[in-house]
């Protein structure tokens, strides 16, 4: 871990209370290489199922890219001024793509055990690789986000954008799907305060509907 | 937050570290009531787009309606014996219930540009609506499992069981997918190391695939 990202250590709890959305970044603010690199490496510690890691980080690091982007994109300006514009696909047949590395440092018996139920529990149900997808992208996102809070970055999730203007112009793989784009950067202007939170009880359910 | 959450702070980045997928939970342990609803009440300022909250909740503390579920989950143990089993459903059609209620706290202005656009980006778009629900819930999940490891628990994503079966269990709405579930509890045994990561340059890609 850097030096910066030691200093501004910040609890799970404290993180999800002062992480929101910001839509204005700082355009000046840079994010030193080896902290990014730390931040993405500690982020892609989430799970998945089968540890499959079917996620695919896009970093676009080229000006002229974020800004065929951001045309695509409601014309937001996050995505061109945010330090760093990640967008987060996944290779939705992972799960087809030799199995067996994702388990190389499993004992022989728990790879023998688990690297076939891979194929059988994907093989055929495309639905259920997609939604494996999106729900990996989903936990990567968040961490990226806390973990960039506890750093004292600010972020920014997206789906507002073309899907497949932004698939064509990152040369995304047929077999692969865009889950949401994550600006990470320095905020110009403090957030809204929350929209509006649904009560807890229309939330969470006991035991039944 | 209760006491017991404020003594055991943890930075991101150590929970991060932290967690692994834990398969085996002492069933004595339990998780006191103010305890459990400060972890989903945080969890739930995890992000959603246009700040729909369209993921629902299904606490399962019914130990008939558990061993229902292990039964059609591979019989896997933490079905029955962590202290907490969370269902991560979504309301595929939250945008098109009263999207207004989402964006109550909001200025005026901001309620009349936003709450429009919320029904013009999902209306008709079925995949569109079931891939957020999928990503709601992976934000979610993820926030769930940090906050737990920050409070000295375990967790166990899952979505190793029957789908339908559950769904029935649960008298999930047809409006509604299950996402995954996800057991918290504390460990009875250390989980397994990483199976393996995948190189960091086959994941992360500059710019174009």
């Amino acid at each position: 871990m850097s030096e910066m990202a030691e200093r501004t250590g910040m609890s799970v709890t404290q993180a999800m209370a002062e992480r929101r959305a910001v839509k204005a970044f700082d355009p000046e603010f840079r994010i030193p290489e080896p902290d990014m690199r730390d931040l993405l490496e500690t982020a892609l510690l989430s799970p998945t199922a089968f540890n499959i890691q079917n996620w695919r980080i896009v970093r676009v690091t080229d000006a002229a890219l974020r800004r065929e982007i951001r045309a695509v994109a409601w014309d937001q300006p996050q995505v061109t001024d945010a330090a760093e514009l990640l967008v987060l696909c996944a290779d939705v047949d992972a799960w087809d793509k030799s199995p067996e590395r994702y388990w190389t440092e499993a004992p022989q018996a728990v790879q023998d055990l688990i690297v076939p139920n891979i194929r059988k529990y994907y093989d055929g149900r495309p639905q259920v690789a997609r939604d494996e997808a999106m729900r990996s992208c989903g936990m990567l996102a968040q961490s990226i986000m806390l973990l960039a809070a506890e750093r004292g970055w600010d972020t920014c999730p997206m789906d507002g954008f073309d899907f497949d203007a932004v698939a064509e112009l990152i040369n995304l793989p047929a077999d692969h799907a865009i889950s949401l784009m994550v600006a990470v950067g320095k905020r110009a202007e403090a957030p809204f305060a929350k929209p509006g939170q649904l009560p807890f009880e229309e939330v969470v359910v006991s035991d039944r509907f």
